[in-house]
Formats: C-alpha cells, sequence, structure tokens
C-alpha cells in the first residue's frame, strides 16, 4: 500500500481542492476521498484506506506529486544520528537525539524544484538523505511496542540544509527551512511493508553521481528510540513526520566541500519507499 | 481592539466550535464568526474585525481564555535576545537571531495549568516573558516598512522551559515544547497601540515575587528586525508569531538556580497588552 497526494489542479475530482490522496498500485494513482495523506490518515489506518477511493483513476506517468503531507502538524527532525555523518561534521556522539524542526512551506514534493536561494544569501546548500516516520495515531509516553504500534509507515526526505544558516547561530532551524526547498515523499510505504524501519538501503545522488551510501541499520537512534522519546515531551498525532537523520556523505562534510548548484539533479532514495528526483532551481 | 480566542465548550454560539475569536471591549467579550485569533486574521485585518460580530457577548468575569492562537502555522522563537539573558546564560551575543520552535501542542491560555514534567523527567522548568510578534498578514523578503506592515499586533507569551532538556544537545527544542507548558495571551492588541512594540515594560513575577523586569527597549533584534530575518528564508503567514526572547531573570541564571514548582503562580506581563496568570500543576 502505497499512500501519497497528488496535485489536481483545475482538474474535477472528488474532493475539490488542489490536492488529493491517492493509493499508487502499479502504473495508476487511485484517488481517494481526501485532501492529502495527511488528512486521510487522521481519518483512517493507512491499511483500510482502500475503501475510501473515489473510482477515478489517473495513469502513474501523468501524476504530478505534492509534498506527501502538505501539512504536517509537527516536523520533527533529528541531526548527527549516524556516526560516520556525526564524525564528518566535526561533532560528537550524542546521548539523546538531537531534535529541531522546519515549517510546512519548506515541503516540495518529488518532481518540484528545489529551489536555491540567492547566491548572495546562501551558497552553501547541501544534501541530507533521510528515512522518515509518519505517526498514523496519537502517542504519549510510548513504549516501544505502543510506539510501533503508532507508526503509519515510512516516507523520504531530503533535509536540504544552507550550511551557512544552520551554523551561523547554536541553533540550526534558519539553515533548515528555506521555503519549497525540502522534498518529501514521493508516497508513504506502511509498517505492514517496512516493520520497524531496519534493515533498508538509504542513499542520495547529485547529478548521477553518488555521495550517501548506508542503511537504516546504522542508524544511532532507531524510528522506535525517536518516536518513544519525543513522545515524552508531547503527544504524536496522525500525519506528523521524524526525519531520522542522515549518513555521511553530506557536501559538507567532503574534502574540498560540494554543494549544490543551478540545475543539479538530485535523486534522493531509500530502499521498498522509492525516489525523490528533484531538480534545482536558483531562485 | 484586543483579539482573543475564548472557550465556548458545550455553549451555543455562532461557530460551532469549542473556542470563538473574541474583541474584548471594556468588562465584555464580543463574540466573532471565527472559530479563533488565526482564523481571524487569516480572514481580516485587526481593525476590521468589529465589523465580523456575532452579536453574542459574555462577561469578561465568566471568559475562559484558550491560547490566542490555538494553531499557529509557524511558532518561532528568538534565543539570547537581550544583553543581560545573554550574559546570565554564559553566552556571547550572537551576530544574528537565534531562532527554534516549539510546537502548538504546547500552548496553553491566560488561567490554565502550566503541566510541569513528572520530576524524574524534569525538575528544571523555568520561566520566560517574552513580547511575541502576531503576523497580519503574508510577507516575504520583507523591509523594514514592509515588516512593519505585516505586524497585525502583539500578544504575551511565557516561553516556559525544561532546562535540563534544553541543554541536553545542541538544539533547545524538546526543552522548549512540554506539552500544554506555554502560556499564550491573554490576547492580541493592535500595532495601532503599540507601534513597533518598542519601549514596553516587560516583568515575570512566580508566587508575588518579581523576577524579571526590563523593557522591550533592551532587544539586540527589535520586531521589524526578526521579521525581515526570517521572512528572508521564507514566508510569513497571518496567525505565525515570533516569541522575541526573555530579559534577564530567569531561574536558570539565579544563584542558587530556581525552578517552577507544583502550585506556583506565575504572572507574565507586558505593557500595553496585558498579563497572563498561569498555576504550576505537577503531572
Amino acid at each position: 500500500m502505497k499512500l501519497a497526494t497528488i496535485r489536481t489542479n483545475g482538474n474535477s475530482h472528488a474532493t475539490g481542492g488542489d490536492t488529493a490522496a491517492a493509493l499508487i498500485d502499479g502504473d495508476e494513482a487511485i484517488l481517494l476521498s481526501y485532501t492529502d495523506a495527511g488528512t486521510a490518515l487522521a481519518a483512517a489506518s493507512l491499511a483500510s484506506l482502500d475503501q475510501a477511493t473515489t473510482g477515478e483513476s489517473i495513469p502513474l506517468e501523468r501524476v504530478r506529486f505534492a509534498s506527501v503531507l502538505p501539512h504536517p502538524g509537527k516536523i520533527i527532525c533529528v541531526g548527527l544520528n549516524y556516526a560516520d555523518h556525526i564524525a564528518e561534521m566535526g561533532n560528537e556522539a550524542p546521548a539523546a537525539p538531537t531534535c529541531f524542526s522546519k515549517y510546512a512551506g519548506a515541503l516540495i514534493g518529488h518532481g518540484d524544484d528545489i529551489h536555491l536561494p540567492p547566491s548572495d544569501i546562501s551558497a552553501m546548500v547541501d544534501w541530507e538523505v533521510e528515512l522518515t516516520v509518519v505517526v498514523g495515531s496519537p502517542v504519549r509516553n510510548a513504549s516501544a511496542v505502543e510506539a510501533q504500534a503508532a507508526i503509519a509507515g515510512y516516507t523520504v526526505m531530503n533535509d536540504i540544509s544552507m550550511r551557512d544558516w544552520q551554523k551561523r547561530t547554536s541553533q540550526f532551524l534558519m539553515g533548515k527551512t528555506w521555503e519549497h526547498a525540502t522534498p518529501l515523499g514521493p508516497w508513504i510505504v506502511g509498517t505492514d511493508e517496512l516493520g520497524d524501519g531496519s534493515g533498508l538501503a538509504v542513499s542520495c545522488s547529485v547529478g548521477g553521481v553518488s555521495k550517501q551510501q548506508s542503511t537504516t541499520d546504522e542508524l544511532v537512534f532507531s524510528a522506535i528510540d525517536l518516536v518513544q522519546y519525543i513522545s515524552t515531551v508531547i503527544t504524536l498525532e496522525p500525519g506528523d513526520i521524524i526525519a531520522t537523520g542522515t549518513p555521511g556523505g553530506v557536501g559538507f562534510g567532503r574534502n574540498p566541500k560540494e554543494f549544490l548548484n543551478d540545475g543539479d539533479v538530485v535523486e534522493t532514495t531509500i530502499e521498498g519507499i522509492g525516489t525523490l528526483t528533484n531538480r534545482c532551481l536558483q531562485t
């Protein structure tokens, strides 16, 4: 079961909005009676959504994807969660998850352009492939069993980062939330297929050249650890997402350092989910 | 013009929700045809809201306040923005605003209990009075004039902070977003009365004892500076809030350190806006 949010601008369809939730089945997107994957998950479990189809379908090659969750209630990002990335950024292994956030206005879909800041604002835009947990049911103070049960599935984020802004102060936020620059999707794959999210190959390439390659077995804090930890502080709700951090191979960690340029095509892949393909557009 | 969000649970009223936006006029709350102050500001300017009343009013002494903005699209908090607080926290003056966030689930209203974590989770819960900017219209890459025009008004936040969680990793977020613990309100006062937000006395007392006293003239980065800076990165939208940072006098900066305890009453005041009164409740 793959759950997406697709653009429907100008097309007549059941929900009447600019987007619709859809199930991806082979080479078809089957529209659901929800405006996006977030409202779908707030109303029903991922496994039951095949009972909410509208009867409309679109050939997959004609689908334009939105951010799979256009308006998550919370976007929780985890830094420094793979040993090799901790080393390349010059940090020590943290005793607890390093959590920060970004705002929904940063999110884009598979196929959308990554908006690069004007070069006088930032010329240090970097890539970060991240397995991303999608919460399916409300949970607070979760045990490990409750944390697993609260996860609907997983998707892919590229946590595009302006390193100069990220490092300008102690807090990462302003370097992590550039508008229209964080690809999320292309779809959500359920825990029935991906379990606890372990054992998945993660990779990122730029212009066809491999930059990051690892597996989620290298995570310091697992998906379940993160749901437990964050739910100590605040209730996780359906459609909230946790980006679990990135492995080594980011541009900032290379010698010489590398950053994204106008026209670069970024491919962000997680095994068992899929690939986000996005071209960089200098703004 | 004072704009609030009030609880209406179980009461019949025009919007049908659990809350309603209301104008506070003397000793009356006049209900508006919006579910909360955020939806009101998304639909109309603060100055024009007196044309959206429902005809219902409630005596002020019977009003129960919700967080003045229950679901802001963005909550942007600024750290280290008063010279004396920078010194007491052991930091150096930053070259740019130190921005982080919290989630809407942290917000509570005037009169609500501040939920303290169980003492084995945190026994270092601290107070932080903050002038809070409320955005009234969308703005990106704002000039100073555009930044001023995009501000609808100001409200009061107590940016309650779990210092142990805030300092556990490099990122403040987990120490700033404890559920049901950040008072916001009691209402929004417009720029017609408060201009650029300068020259306002800010204070916080605990159990009737004054702990913080300063003025917004001591801000390193002003309200207008902050709107300009943040709008470089992302569009600010109506109902977004920017908590501008706290002056000296927090519990962590005292010798010996002081923290909030069950039953403590916290009063958080900004001149020209009003006072948030909240009792601490150990959970």
